[in-house]
């Protein structure tokens, strides 16, 4: 809301909510950074690249600090209304959310460290497929963010269901081999349990969106289009 | 922050926040029925409970949404300062985990249900101590919110690590059962996810003292005693 009497602070203001803007997508790109990392990781067995994925996840919980912080202050100083009362909202949401999703990539990792000695094995899943749709989500989820698009935003929700499906496959095509051939159990295991990762990290896009979708439209659309699971 | 020209709104206020409050809690009741329950349903494998935890689910759903609505309005409509401001920010990351939570309890009793049919058999897991632990940490963290008491949201930070260690045992010894014995891998894997999902349930324990202490010290101590995974 402008107000007349005072407009250089606000115009401040304004500036202020773009820096913090610009501070979520530069936390978003670590975000995505993670993702691609730890599929990199899990297709090639890198070790290195898991540590990164782990040195990663502590920018990503220092900048989450700072962003809340940030988005507080505002809060507390300008007293915002509105759209950009509903901004600062999104923003310490999405701000959660991305945190997650590094969390998500943390517990990848661990699982593709998990694996490293075992004997290589072809699974019943396709990893990079459904870790490339989880990203995709991600991506669009952050572009209807910077573009304030809740069209965009509710592209993210429709792909949620497609990933959701993938898991659900993985998960039932896994437990059969689990059985079948209990040598690779600890493969199937670690398997089992990144396609449940990425379909959080397909939850967590989700949670963008619609708080994208909160920002531009004022809505509240959780639980309508689909259920975020955690 | 009390306001001497306009005592009566301000009464109001801290009236709406305290009604607030009360929803709160009545939505944390919520999730610990639904956690409580589903236990049962695990020990009993009464797919009645489970059904239960469905419908207790939409009704967490709704409320998060009331809740959060509500304190929109109060930011928008008081612009409080201060502690006023944390509180309502904390409701707000509180009534999210206190959904979460219940998406949890949902997870749990999708693998109750998964179970029912299968052969009994005994794992080497102790599921309910778990989840009576997991129980604990969602009490105690709602009754550091009741009483706005810092140190018994920090007594939740420490239980987290019984439930990191269990959840880890209880990985490494169910993975050895489905190797040694594929029959019961089903089984197993259910296990598995439940102890993850138990775990889940702590970490959102520990983010709820997280944001008590936020609120009632003005401190942010996310990822200092402790990482939560998502």
């Amino acid at each position: 809301m402008q107000n007349k009497n005072t407009p250089m602070p606000r115009i401040h203001f304004h500036q202020q909510l773009d820096d913090l803007k610009d501070r979520l997508l530069a936390q978003a790109a670590l975000a995505q950074q993670a993702l691609d990392c730890v599929l990199d990781a899990y297709t090639g067995g890198d070790l290195g690249l898991c540590q990164h994925v782990m040195d990663n996840e502590q920018a990503i919980n220092s900048s989450e600090r700072l962003i809340d912080q940030a988005a507080y202050d505002l809060l507390a100083m300008e007293q915002p209304m509105a759209v950009d009362l509903r901004f600062l909202l999104s923003v310490i949401k999405i701000n959660s959310d991305l945190e997650r999703i590094g969390d998500q990539c943390v517990n990848i990792a661990d699982r593709v460290r998990a694996s490293t000695g075992l004997e290589k094995v072809t699974l019943p899943v396709d990893i990079p497929t459904m870790g490339t749709t989880a990203g995709v989500m991600i991506r669009t989820a952050i572009q209807s963010l910077l573009e304030a698009d809740a069209f965009i935003a509710e592209s993210v929700l429709e792909m949620d269901d497609r990933v959701d499906d993938m898991n659900h496959k993985a998960h039932a095509d896994l437990t059969k081999l689990m059985m079948e051939q209990p040598e690779y159990a600890e493969q199937a295991l670690n398997a089992v349990i990144i396609c449940r990762n990425l379909e959080r990290i397909g939850d967590h896009s989700t949670n963008i969106a619609e708080d994208v979708i909160f920002w531009v439209r004022g809505a509240d659309i959780r639980h309508r289009l689909s259920v975020a699971m955690d």
